[in-house]
């Protein structure tokens, strides 16, 4: 029997292809941490077996729940608690496939720069001032920001993860988290990355971890060559940055004769599973190699940063679609993209990609919403589990308000959802079957405390004085 | 001495040219419609005579409204009403410099569509519904959507104009109206069009007027000539869509051997003065020209539809400002851009912009902010009354809140305002002086029963059964 009920709300179906709709007037049943039945309200559902599925059925071992009328006037054998979907759209908890959730701390501090002046200017030089206390502070407020935003999902990659995990626990949000690790700072840090990545697995259902070679750039052939031996032999999946403009597939053309793609294919990163960061840099005779691996690669785009940062293109996500490659939408860190706004993003993907094809009939608001949920899930490696609202997959849930007068009249709620929704329109959150925001509100973190901590220790963060940098950018 | 003292705020300076900066801790004085002086808070101002200017002298015939913390209690001789800026930044009320402000009623209706598609399959089919009723209420929910975002001054095109200006009128915002016509609809109704613009500019100083000629493609040279000629001798502005694509350029090169702007140019609309909507479609040649009328020439950039509709580029702006001519931020309808969110749409200019040029260092937060301010209030024809917080001008102002976690910590403000903030940040809203938005709610209509009257006519905008069209898309 559900534990949670989502009453009289609006469903917004993501299909693995073809359009996306919206059911009205449904009832989301969970219990523990999964959708177990999606009914519509007013019907009596079937019966809804413990942690089984059973849409429209009575199941011979299951307790009815009643009409959800009945739910939560004390008829139910134990509490069930409703929350009213009226007037709300339930949509899959949203996925940022590619962040540094941290580099929040650095937001604004680094405006109006090229690629090479923002890393070795500022945030390289920068990052010499991390501590794990800073990360941890950086990270609670980047999973206030998100799960607030209906982000239940952020797939992370930077340094002290053990904190992020822990600024995660606390939230309540779920996280992928690839400990970064360069080869400039030795075999110890590498070997520290990969431990720390050990232990993330042990922390419970809504951490998983993948190990986090930063790019083809700054890991060598060899240190990459034994990550994928790591993560084949132990079932890691690798995140790492590859191809992030054509200017870097240029470069290792020009220097090594093959395209980080090559490179990836050759040193088995792409055969162990590999989440790429942007690829921006993707050719289309790196596609006929991404498609040998398509079942377990994805890529991550950031679209906000491709323009900001003047890269010169963006992720070729309709070549990477044709071969079979799964593509999420990711926010990158804040330190470049200001904010961790999936819808954004999303938002962004729909616009860029639509100008990079020079047609507007494509990418259009049913593939982009898909991209940020189901392509998010892959891109967290968790394709079966995430990313739709269907009995048995996680109760990841938004529950978003299209009434605001910059989203009505709603002619069609996809697009409303696509481009007229801003994050402040979300109200309600559901991580594993958790409510994580209840009315614009955090129930896990106190928000004052979080961004007073934050505001305390920003100017540690962007301190130049020091000197030095963890690494510099010369791809 | 002031009616209303905003206290305690931090203001957002926006020079004519260089970094625009943030002070703090600032008190803004306010007579009817003016700012009148902006003073550190704690000290006593000086004098302030009423309408007069004198930051920081005492004016002999001023009275001193005393310190900000005795303004209120019953010292002054006359109320003043003092709003607690604490938290909050003052940026200059943005400007809406190109939209067609009842198309909301249409939002979501034409998506993922070629702009001839988009044009011909749905917009001018939908039209032919156009009553005068539907325009007033869709202008309404429009005018509600922009100022509850800080917008205050929106630079409109559109039928039934009068209906328009009612529904600026009524929710406190500033407009300048340009009835539309196209040549295929008649004299007649080109005489109403004007006609309605000179009705315009008797209904109060919020309210202006400009001659609205669709686009040098729907309107053929004689009309475009008389209406320059209109324009020219009873002190009208133009504001037409011209050159908004480069397929439009190379049509009329084809068509007639000349760009657009040629046209415009030799047809007199240049010399009448005109605010050209997008211009994606001005070439290098085309800059000459401009120059010669850069003093009374415009040019609004909307590009989130450049890259919704697929348009192949953007505004050229670096040119344009090359020359002189000034630059506004604009949403255009919301038909194709869903809202009519100006944070939105600057920040989209500055993405775009470094996209286009290839550098990441142009186009930086100041640049943006002052197109989205000084650049609209040209684009309004109110360049010297808008588009900055200083003494001497109209009282246009929006508290914005920073303190939200997408938002923090703020290393920067002016990068927040572009890349962070979102239009549920507007707090407080002034227009001519008048509180027109108070802690995020209109004080001057009710939001309930304008959404409500959206909804009810909805479906009369977006029904296709009646079929023509207004017009045919075929520039």
């Amino acid at each position: 029997m559900p534990h949670l009920l989502i009453r009289d709300v609006s469903v917004l179906i993501v299909p693995e292809s073809g359009e996306c709709r919206v059911d009205e007037a449904q009832d989301i049943h969970i219990h523990d941490d999964r959708i177990t039945a999606i009914t519509p309200t007013g019907t009596t559902p079937g019966g809804i077996s413990p942690g089984g599925i059973s849409p429209g059925g009575m199941s011979p071992g299951g307790i009815s729940s009643g009409g959800a009328t009945q739910v939560g006037d004390g008829a139910a054998p134990t509490s069930v608690e409703v929350i009213d979907g009226t007037g709300l759209i339930a949509v899959p908890g949203l996925v940022n496939s590619h962040t540094h959730s941290p580099m929040v701390m650095m937001r604004g501090a680094a405006e109006d720069l090229s690629i090479d002046d923002w890393f070795n200017q500022r945030i390289w030089p920068m990052e010499v001032n991390l501590t794990p206390e800073r990360v941890r502070v950086g990270a609670r407020l980047a999973c206030a920001e998100m799960v607030l935003a209906g982000v239940t999902t952020f797939v992370d990659h930077y340094f002290h993860a053990d904190q992020i995990a822990a600024a995660a626990l606390e939230s309540g949000i779920r996280a992928d988290l690839a400990p970064t690790f360069f080869s400039s700072t030795g075999q110890e840090a590498i070997d520290a990355a990969i431990s720390t990545a050990r232990d993330l697995h042990t922390l419970g259902p809504r951490i998983t971890a993948s190990l986090g070679p930063h790019a083809t750039y700054t890991v060598n052939d060899d240190d990459l060559r034994r990550t994928a031996e790591i993560a084949r032999a132990e079932g890691f999946r690798i995140h790492l940055h590859a191809a992030e403009t054509d200017d870097q597939t240029q470069s290792s053309l020009d220097r090594l004769g093959v395209t980080p793609m090559q490179v990836l294919e050759r040193i088995g990163v792409l055969d162990a599973g590999a989440l790429i960061a942007h690829g921006c840099g993707i050719r289309e005779p790196d596609l006929p190699i991404l498609e040998r691996y398509a079942d377990r690669t994805t890529v991550a785009s950031c679209p906000k940063v491709y323009l900001k940062l003047a890269m010169g293109t963006v992720t070729p996500i309709k070549g990477l679609q044709s071969v079979g490659v799964k593509v999420g939408v990711g926010t990158d860190g804040a330190a470049v993209h200001n904010t961790l706004d999936v819808w954004e993003s999303l938002r962004m993907v729909a616009l860029t990609q639509k100008q990079r094809e020079q047609d507007a009939e494509w990418m259009n608001v049913s593939d982009t919403l898909r991209l940020a949920t189901r392509g998010g899930a892959a891109a967290a490696g968790l394709a079966d589990q995430l990313g739709a609202l269907e009995p048995g997959r996680q109760a990841d849930i938004a529950l978003v308000d299209l009434s605001g007068p910059h989203c009505q009249p709603v002619h069609d709620p996809r697009a409303a959802l696509v481009y007229s929704v801003r994050s402040s329109d979300v109200v309600t959150v559901l991580v594993a079957g958790q409510v994580v925001v209840r009315d614009r509100q955090l129930t896990t973190m106190n928000l004052d405390e979080v961004l007073a901590d934050a505001k305390d220790l920003a100017h540690t963060l962007v301190d130049l004085s020091k000197g030095g940098a963890v690494q510099h950018y010369a791809p």
